[in-house]
């Protein structure tokens, strides 16, 4: 081909080429596709882009700090204690208000524990004993608190017994206050603080109201009326997580406490406020009773003066609290935006396919319509390309299209 | 039908059925096609593959273990406690080197409290009194340490006094050092080891170098010019948190420490490299110093020799550091990329719609160019389907595509 | 234009436009475009729908609550510390049962630490000295335990010694039993609990079998027999991570315990089952053994009868035990179905695109399709809309089709 024929090649790119339709005078379809059309607009309007928010890009991988702080003091008046002041130091654990905080609100106490030989606990299975062969030297008790010596020790006169052991004596006695010990913690209060950022778009936000006004966040407590306000009153959160608080404090329990961000970064930052939930979070359940209820034990280790250790053992009861943060913040992103758009013109595509089926197969004239559609062409043997015949539309039968 | 007619109907089946394009030698038109063209396929190369990597499937979902530790030691001398040296078993809490972790660097001691009686703090509002009925016996004092006895005890001469608690006393006295006790914490080192895993990809991967060199993580320490060295200065990363050390030491408050790994899976494991990043995550600004700072109280329990528990009640500040670990892995996958190409296409037939409209309704002969894209079809009455009447591309008016 | 044209055009707009398809007899191209349509719909529905469930959307940011507890005791019967029992209270740290916890299993002790001045250890290279001046006064001894009072400490003769120190002393002795102290922790069982909740689905369930038979929660052990059992075998867990125990038992180490949740909520709840994994997380490799490994110093401290503090410091060896949990949940949402569907039905537009290029291009009678699929437009000088000349299909060369 000379020069003219390839300026003529360029120039045919700028041609533009634009499908060819065929209008059907068919009202009904075409009331069809256009109710199809407008659900399909509705749809990705209404539901993708302001329901869903489908013009948004989303993040979910939330930075986020937690500072506890309890407030309370409890008294309490028993036979084995005494009048006593339980104050902040004495019933948080740990002390350094992270997101996870216990408090204590029932204890079993065993004080004066030392290594030594004494029984073990007669509600333990594997130390019942009837002879000195049933407690195997050297063998630690199954779920139990130490060694066993080889000695089975028996009340007088009594056939049965417990084998000795090896341990902290005396053991635990296997009894816990049926009324909470700190049962008056329902009114302590909790001061939570809680700082989030969301790393994708780089924004932070705290869960304390930013106001002049200092003695608000100093008396205000949490409720529907005080949604902004950071200071809880433990017995209202077990309250709202469904729980009993004085049955828990018992038993003890684990609190979930959640803090929702939920953010529209589209819009002003303060319109990102979190959202507070709360749940319990061990099963209560009765016939599991394994996993009810919480409680751990710890120790304060002393020294005598002849340097020999004992401990005073502790089986604490009481609420876990696990203040867990979650969110999600949207803004508005090119992506999503042009991937929903496009995903719903590809919908007008199916849309088209479905009437195009509907006109070609179910009404009546459609054998008409399919003429019309589709043209055939065959090449002609005779190859004569500058002038081939003009055979379309007039072949009857048109068959089988998917 | 025949056995013949089934036969073509199933031939025809593996016709293949193209559109028919009208071609309009209308270059403005072929031009604006060709510029929209290419500008969604810069935008789906350029953004969408190359920035964005939408070629990959990401996985943001992390899991993380960190673990930490301390170095250095304090010396003060201080009226109160004489001279005396820190360590990290000292001034680390807790001390298992988790990811949050805090040093404490100022503190107030309040040495040997019993449980007794003693006047509460004249600092707290609701323990001021006139007379003995200001103290309504067994009622905890509001934001106090401890449980009225019902007496108001008053210095001699003086008409207001507070009122006795029941309590661990002697109540702790409101005044900190105002320098740091530990200011020199600056120079602290702390060794922060991130292992993290991408569970989607199946990827581990740890902060610290694979060297030989075993001596160059012993002494290194991390800054622009040691960007893989897990060995951080307490002071730097306060700094390049925008705090300032001895302020932070003497009030307390909370660092926080990303840890961001973006990893690109398509290119080699090495390229996976941890970035660290710092900020301040309390607030310090004045109006709202309820929520700035951050401190603790914790006791140390001893036993006398009759057997009698006293504590020494520390209140800590320092500065706590937050390890958090994010991060996101991308790994080419075929799903997410026909996404975006399949989107990139459907906007290629947006694009077409647009010149459509403007090749229809918006240029001179746009009415020429309506009567050859549309080929109006009426079936007669005749139902001569066989041989149908050609009456396409003759009727000139085709009004109304949407 | 009058009422009547206007009657028109709203009618027109119920016209129903179909895209004018041409029939190329062509029968390889034809099977081309099946195959491709073919190959995309089993992608779109095997691929897509059935293994990566392209019809759910997901939730992957779980909240997850963890409790943790340990069963056990030891027995030891060293030279320093003489028959001692280990239970629950004394090898759990920290011991509230979270879902990071550590078991000490090998320990160095250095009791009756008292602030006072002695040499510093002589494994310290900072701390080596042959007179005087080497020990700067106030200079704190880098990675050592106390401060330099400027004075050389050497033993009669030789010509090198250590400088002394203000510190806890006696310093810690740098040995460590090669043999673990508490070897026998490898049949400690762990108990974990964990409950999770998808919040976008407000789905919650627990690891903790539903079952009647209590008993059964009580004695089992987690093994492939019984995957959904939650009592673990310490040492069955450090050698599902690939660990060896009693090694791991005295240098120390961190394991993972990853519970994964993948739940396709479109079942029953019963189907959303975790499943636990188990890694070493510590790097253990030979060369970098400043990473391997896992300890931290903790101190008790006692006062005696002067009212002077000592303590004991403990450097504890042992694992940690990370329980992380990760999870996704599955369930039917139209938005990502409709999402994956039109992306197929676009990939359908880029298959034809693909058959067009074949049958217009690559074949022999490529020019007379493309005749016939190209209708060529040129708007007549003499603009009489009205009966435009049908000039489509006569003109030979199409070109420069993209």
């Amino acid at each position: 081909m000379g020069q003219v024929a390839w300026k003529a090649l360029f120039l045919s790119l700028f041609d533009y080429k634009t499908e060819k339709y065929v209008i059907a005078k068919n009202k009904k379809v075409g009331v069809l596709y256009r109710v199809v059309q407008l659900s399909i607009l509705a749809y990705l309007v209404g539901w993708v882009f302001v329901v869903k928010k489908g013009y948004q890009d989303t993040d979910t991988s939330l930075q986020s700090s937690v500072i506890t702080k309890l407030k309370g003091v409890a008294f309490t008046n028993t036979s084995e204690l005494g009048e006593r002041i339980w104050d902040v130091a004495d019933y948080v654990i740990p002390p350094q208000g992270e997101s996870v905080f216990f408090v204590m609100t029932n204890l079993i106490v065993t004080p004066n524990q030392r290594q030594a030989m004494c029984p073990e606990s007669a509600n333990i299975p594997d130390a019942l004993c009837a002879k000195d062969t049933d407690c195997l030297e050297g063998e630690a008790v199954v779920a139990g608190n130490g060694v066993k010596t080889g000695r089975c020790l028996k009340d007088k006169g009594s056939t049965r017994g417990t084998c000795e052991i090896l341990a902290w004596c005396p053991v635990e006695k296997r009894s816990k206050p049926k009324k909470p010990l700190l049962g008056s913690a329902e009114n302590f209060t909790v001061y939570i603080k809680n700082s989030i950022r969301f790393p994708k778009f780089k924004f932070s936000k705290m869960n304390v109201l930013a106001t002049d006004n200092e003695s608000y966040l100093k008396t205000c407590r949490y409720s529907q009326e005080h949604p902004y306000c950071p200071i809880f009153v433990l017995g209202n959160i077990v309250r709202w997580a469904g729980g009993n608080f004085q049955e828990m404090a018992s038993e003890g329990g684990v609190i979930g406490i959640q803090i929702e961000w939920n953010c529209d970064l589209d819009k002003a930052p303060s319109e990102c406020n979190p959202h507070y939930s709360f749940s319990r979070l061990d099963n209560k359940s009765a016939e599991t009773s394994i996993s009810s209820g919480y409680n751990f034990r710890f120790a304060k280790y002393y020294r005598d003066a002849e340097g020999v250790d004992y401990r005073t053992l502790i089986k604490a009861y009481g609420i876990r609290f696990d203040v867990m943060v979650n969110g999600k913040a949207g803004k508005f992103n090119i992506i999503p935006t042009i991937i929903n758009i496009s995903s719903g013109l590809a919908l007008m595509g199916a849309g088209a396919f479905f009437c195009d089926l509907v006109l070609l197969y179910l009404i009546k004239k459609s054998n008409f319509y399919r003429g019309k559609k589709y043209e055939e062409v065959k090449s002609s043997s005779r190859k004569s390309l500058s002038s081939p015949t003009l055979n379309g539309n007039q072949s009857p039968e048109q068959l089988g299209e998917l």
